[in-house]
């Protein structure tokens, strides 16, 4: 059996049992008696990870966002970001330029690119590593969620997905400039602010990003803290109208919300009676509880509601070994 | 003009200037009032960074030793590496052999690997990122040194050279592997200990690794400083008899002492009242002096002394932004 039969899960399975490797957003280490220190490292390569249509720019600032959004994930704070490229023999224009996307990310979220290295490479090879510090308790991990826990997410999941189909189904030029979905999907906006104020809350229990699908992240959480999530569709936010030529269905939504990757919100569990102090901290939707177990969609409302399974599965292009 | 014609240190100056990047062997951020987190980032593709001759779980020490050497260099104590690994279908022992060879490096640096990441990519592609952190008062930078200083260097310049260029004439593989030239080439010792005995001593002025070779070391050394070098060739240690049918010549010796790459041992200047001193940290050799400006190989003694110039050339497929 070869390392795709086998597939990435198992794989990052078994080198993080290997290695004894506490499986979170970022590796976590002990900066001081009253802080951590949390990093997390990403690779990205030309043709797996970055549409045709994206611009360099766009690939700088794609690299940088997904970097940090782990950061954000743990309630951190960003305090540089390191890259590695493996450069093709392209114009220096090319790497000006994603340099100019990247910086333009990172300082966005009020940090710098403090180092890097280079290697030659024929395909375009990214790796960005960023550092945070949080104090430690206000740290949030995946794990600390309780039965009864109201489960949120920032921003509207399946906005990236609804991106990439609508460049599946084909835009001009000038449509995929306008596109919000698009947009959304090309730039993404790592939620470091909102890590912040939510870790500043004292309410959350539980956070992580949903960068491998809204389905995928919840059966993530609930394998962590062995309980399981009900998820109302009615209350997950509405995809925007999508832009030129494609149809408005609200099946294919649900399916962009819960299976599609590539969007960078915070998915986190929020103690009930606290719900309040949450909502002050940063914009946020309330999807639906944690349960004892399994990870349920319920449709519908009183006697006509009805449940089905989440599926696991999302998103596995990028696999992370925390 | 292509990325390749400008050439990577061109490409790497610009990155450096437009983000206003500190150059050194890693980037340094304040952790508290009294110390400094080191961090360093190094790629590496399976053609253009390993012999074919390297197993690999050698790869996977290389990654770690070649990335660790960069902590080693500014006095710090590893505190950790990430790993994000670019993974081609092949079998799961592969990967297996590849973190167990990490893992000893890493182990035998007395750190741990704390995360990673994994994506698809049809050449194997790592990039290491590894934590350090150092007193703020014993970090050594390349800058620092003083004319007057000696030149000073850990083990012996050219062995990873000497081992490569024995595996170019042809080695049986029973000869690969008795071969200390060839150990020395894939597996790499990171100089951590002599580095953190070297900053403890106080004595040292400047420290950088010789991974581009001991010529380019030496130049980038003096540009830095606004220096320059004398170094003795008569001190340089002599290169260990190569295996196999090899002949041993001196001059070619001298070459590979200067103009190869791929060791990674610690260059450092020494304030020369104090040099007893810095013999007790660590094994070490003293090859110059530093002088006003030029860098320089003295050959020969007394009236029959001749110097010539030291070339600004080296190995250069790995290029550091730092």
């Amino acid at each position: 059996m070869t390392l795709y039969e086998l597939g990435e899960t198992a794989i990052v399975n078994r080198i993080v049992k290997r290695l004894n490797i506490e499986f979170d957003d970022c590796a976590i280490l002990n900066l001081t008696d009253t802080e951590y220190l949390v990093t997390t490292t990403d690779m990205f390569h030309r043709v797996t990870d970055f549409p045709v249509e994206m611009s360099t720019w766009q690939i700088g600032w794609m690299c940088a966002a997904a970097t940090l959004s782990d950061i954000a994930a743990m309630g951190a704070r960003p305090q540089g970001m390191l890259v590695s490229m493996g450069l093709p023999d392209v114009k220096p224009a090319f790497v000006d330029s994603m340099i100019e996307g990247m910086d333009a990310c990172v300082r966005r979220c009020d940090t710098a690119i403090i180092g890097g290295d280079t290697d030659s490479h024929q395909e375009l090879t990214i790796c960005g590593t960023a550092l945070g510090r949080v104090p430690k308790h206000k740290i949030l991990r995946r794990s600390g969620a309780n039965i009864g826990d109201l489960v949120c997410i920032t921003g509207c999941p399946g906005m990236a997905g609804a991106g990439m189909a609508a460049l599946g189904k084909g835009l001009t030029e000038q449509e995929i400039q306008d596109s919000i979905l698009v947009k959304k999907f090309f730039e993404p906006i790592p939620r470091i602010k909102e890590g912040l104020r939510l870790a500043e809350s004292g309410a959350v229990t539980a956070m992580m990003d949903n960068s491998d699908g809204l389905a995928l992240s919840l059966h993530q959480l609930a394998d962590i803290n062995g309980c399981g999530f009900r998820i109302c569709a009615d209350l997950i936010p509405v995809l925007p109208e999508p832009e030129g030529s494609l149809d408005h269905d609200p099946d294919p939504d649900m399916a962009l919300a819960l299976y599609s990757g590539g969007d960078f919100e915070l998915l986190f569990t929020v103690r009930a009676s606290r719900l309040a102090d949450v909502r002050r901290a940063c914009e946020l939707t309330v999807i639906g509880e944690a349960t004892s177990n399994g990870v349920f969609l319920a449709e519908g409302k009183g006697e006509e509601c009805t449940t089905k399974k989440i599926e696991r599965r999302g998103y596995r292009s990028l696999v992370h070994l925390r």
